[in-house]
């Protein structure tokens, strides 16, 4: 397939007319051709006229269509073969090994989507039957299905090229859903962009769906994002990125003349709590792990552990210790962009520099350009709590350790923290007792909690929250990761009396789709 | 029970400290003792420093417990009686026999949510099991549960006194849900306020709740309102009301530090679609029916139907003489509140003077104060797309009647309003074929479509949807009707790897609950 540099509207490939981008080789700050141009706002316009006349269409697709299609994108992505992985890896750093991992993922999310539209039960059908007979008033027949909200704006990741991107969580759950999808995609990644985005296409077209169903646009800025979001046909948003980034697409959707929903995953710490018992028992091995979770993929997580929390004392200068000797072993990576980067570098000093923070060790330096040195560092309670900067993310491989006065100071320093994706409780039995008077506070702030485990790693399953309250995300009642990402764009119908001629199949006294329905308020599957 | 004049904070009463209310009788204009002083700042924090302490203890209360709390509330709106009739019909206008009929329903809601909480379905249990030989990486445990969202503000609804209010479906699916609940009273209907929110108080003590599950204030003009949407404590917000009011508290919502859902229910004009076969076969009976919705309750409903839409023809005009004949017979009816029947005379009187209406028929003038005169209006398709003010809301009996060119209009007019609660067709089988190309024209605008019935009564059930895209709604993902208005209040939250002594009952592998679990992706009864 050739990189072409043009954006994708519909069935048509498209040069933009606007500014151009293009992506940068991280590991040695070479520019990668093409030059992808920006969208015009005719290129936007025409996007969004062709997924709003799709929309009708694809929506009321088969739930075996629906499903084939997904199928089918993965199949597409899996047939661009190499020439993916290695476009992704020059545009991002990332290794191979992590990258074939990424795209399996993707095609694994994508055939899980297709096995959640499939099942139907993302549809909650419920029939509340006719009583005609019933005193004062009669019941009316009245019958409910979920349906698709409308066209909706995907923002691709710059940490996941593949797996959070074109064909990623947001666009796998909007088009299962029966949502078109229009990409922004990623600056940082136009050439991978393009070649999933071609996939997609291609699939659309062989599938014999509208052409609407799907298009791209690229932007060398953040005004095509924003008009966008703007735009009325736009009816829901899945951005994955900064506090900034998010918040502005919300307040973006919140002014429109029809507020829509954004579904913004934004920035998380994932506090990990060291409990007592736990650490005296095993302080060197949580140690080990904690600096490799700490260190995967040069930290450029959101569910990274960028915070711990433990009590001062012997056991804790143990694992700070066996931390430490971790840390030194830890390579350097390549980082996804050079203003990631310098971000990163940037929020590094700032704590080198606080003079409340301790630097407790570090990994090592690179020889590359932008690349990742791991770090750790420590400060009090009392400081931590005394200043909130201590508590922002630094997107990367650096964590900061408090060292508290006693296991009081846990429930303070949990209560201090914004909302977040995951909170993490190393503990052993002895540990429990704390435990439980920790999980309450924990559950009002955090999506995810582990046990014994650390938050890197998030399964793509249908039990998973990738979620949590602002400003983790925007929306505290929905997962951007696992089968419930799909609610994330539908919304209830109401069928009142309606003839068996005009009702929807999934509504249909026969049950013609053998769906999973509420009837009179009974489950009967 | 003696009404005092005293605010609801936790098991105290308060009186306010500021600015008094005054119920006012609408059919006479009489003021009603007491004077309610409304809440200081003081007063509102001392709510919700109650609610927020009260939350983490109401949230996990056993279903049988939160199911047994709600019926109790229910227990004790029967037993105060008489008083709570004849003082709601001194309130509102409202007459004995509606004021029966909507306690009778908000009993009955209390008594859905009891089921819906006992039931466990809305935990939306879902367990992927441990898998871990996996390769080439093993899957943890993951379990998922909805938990309660944390102290939700409810805004009573003048048009509801009991059934939106203070213990209505906004409060009872938030309790329901585990949320502890601050009332907003409306100062249309104090004294039912009180009387109710003293009912829910008694039921809190009773049943050994934390005494921060309930509190309520009041509020002279709106500046309470927005100090409790403005609080850090309140995690979510339940309206119903007018477009202003409900636009205000979502961007209140959306510029706190941490913004946060609001779920208001706005306006509506209710379109009814006359399709061609049945005007032509039961013009008639229609229209008697289409009168009898309009007038109900002086038209002060959401769902009351403001806008029909048929063919010019001699069918309409046997439509329309029926209508103007039935419409003659209306009596006036007192409304709400003296605003209320200003705002519907000065929408009415903006009808009468619009140069492209023309007054079809009015109901009778009423000698008492307040009341409102039924009345109904038509333009032709071109003058109503041509001003958008013909669209809006006028609450009340009017109604506008838009004569179509031809059947094509229908699209037209469908596709230019803005989100509705509901729309109706009043169709027989020759008039199917139309109605397949309106269908998904409104599905999109509407939460509720109705097939030869009125949008008024609204059933409270499993299957209801009292929502729609905006401004029908903040939130076209949510029902404020129904078993499933209890999904506003809660988001979900993952716990992975977690041990048997620590996990919540509602996960644990014994299923001690007996709830619907999706296991692995697949539903087990």
């Amino acid at each position: 397939m050739n990189i072409t540099g043009e954006m994708i509207i519909g069935f048509r490939s498209v040069r933009g007319t606007e500014k151009g981008i293009q992506a940068v080789n991280p590991a040695t700050n070479e520019l990668l051709a093409p030059v992808y141009l920006s969208s015009g706002k005719d290129n936007l316009d025409e996007a969004c006229r062709l997924a709003d006349a799709a929309f009708d269409i694809f929506r009321e697709t088969s739930l075996e269509e629906r499903a084939a299609f997904l199928e089918e994108i993965a199949n597409q992505i899996m047939g661009i073969g190499d020439e993916l992985i290695l476009r992704a890896m020059s545009e991002t750093g990332l290794p191979r090994l992590r990258l074939e991992g990424e795209r399996g993922r993707t095609v694994n999310q994508l055939k899980l989507f297709a096995d959640v539209v499939r099942s139907g039960n993302w549809l909650d059908i419920r029939i509340d039957q006719a009583l005609p007979d019933r005193q004062p008033l009669p019941r009316s027949d009245l019958r409910q299905r979920q349906i698709a909200l409308g066209p909706v704006a995907v923002f691709g990741a710059s940490n996941f090229p593949l797996a959070f991107s074109v064909a990623g969580g947001d666009t796998a759950s909007a088009l299962a859903a029966g949502c078109p999808v229009i990409v922004k995609a990623h600056s940082a990644h136009p050439g991978t962009s393009e070649l999933v985005g071609r996939a997609i296409q291609t699939a659309v077209k062989l599938k014999g769906l509208p052409e609407g169903t799907f298009s791209m646009l690229f932007d060398s800025g953040t005004s095509v994002g924003a008009a966008l979001v703007a735009h009325p046909t736009i009816k829901a948003v899945g951005f994955t990125g900064s506090r900034a980034g998010g918040t502005a697409l919300m307040k973006i959707a919140s002014e429109r003349a029809e507020p829509i929903p954004v579904y913004a995953e934004m920035c998380s710490i994932n506090p990990v709590f060291l409990m007592p018992a736990a650490l005296q028992a095993r302080g060197a091995e949580i140690a080990k792990e904690f600096i490799s979770s700490l260190s995967m993929g040069a930290g450029q997580f959101c569910t990274n552990p960028g915070l711990v929390i433990a009590v001062d004392g012997d056991e804790l200068d143990v694992f700070m210790e066996h931390a430490s000797n971790e840390l030194v072993k830890v390579a350097a990576h390549t980082m996804l962009t050079p203003g990631i980067c310098a971000a990163y570098r940037n929020g590094v000093d700032r704590l080198k520099h606080h003079p409340k923070v301790t630097a407790v060790g570090e990994g090592q330096t690179g020889t590359e350009s932008n690349q990742c040195q791991a770090g750790l560092y420590e400060a009090s309670t009392e400081d931590f709590l005394s200043d909130a900067s201590l508590s922002e993310e630094i997107f990367g491989a650096s964590s900061l350790v408090v060292r508290c006065r006693d296991i009081s100071d846990f429930n303070l320093i949990a209560e201090s923290l914004e909302g977040q994706l995951t909170a993490t409780l190393q503990l052993d039995m002895e540990d429990y007792d704390s435990a439980r008077s920790l999980l309450p506070v924990l559950e009002r702030r955090v999506g995810r909690i582990l046990c014994n485990g650390f938050p890197t790693g998030v399964e793509v399953c249908h039990a998973m929250v990738h979620g949590g309250p602002f400003p983790a995300t925007s929306d505290p009642r929905m997962t951007s990761v696992g089968s419930a990402a799909i609610n994330r764009f539908l919304r209830p119908v109401c069928y009142q009396d309606f003839p068996d001629e005009l009702i929807p199949n999934a509504l249909k006294d026969t049950n013609p789709l053998r769906l999973s329905r509420l009837i009179d308020g009974r489950r009967q599957i």
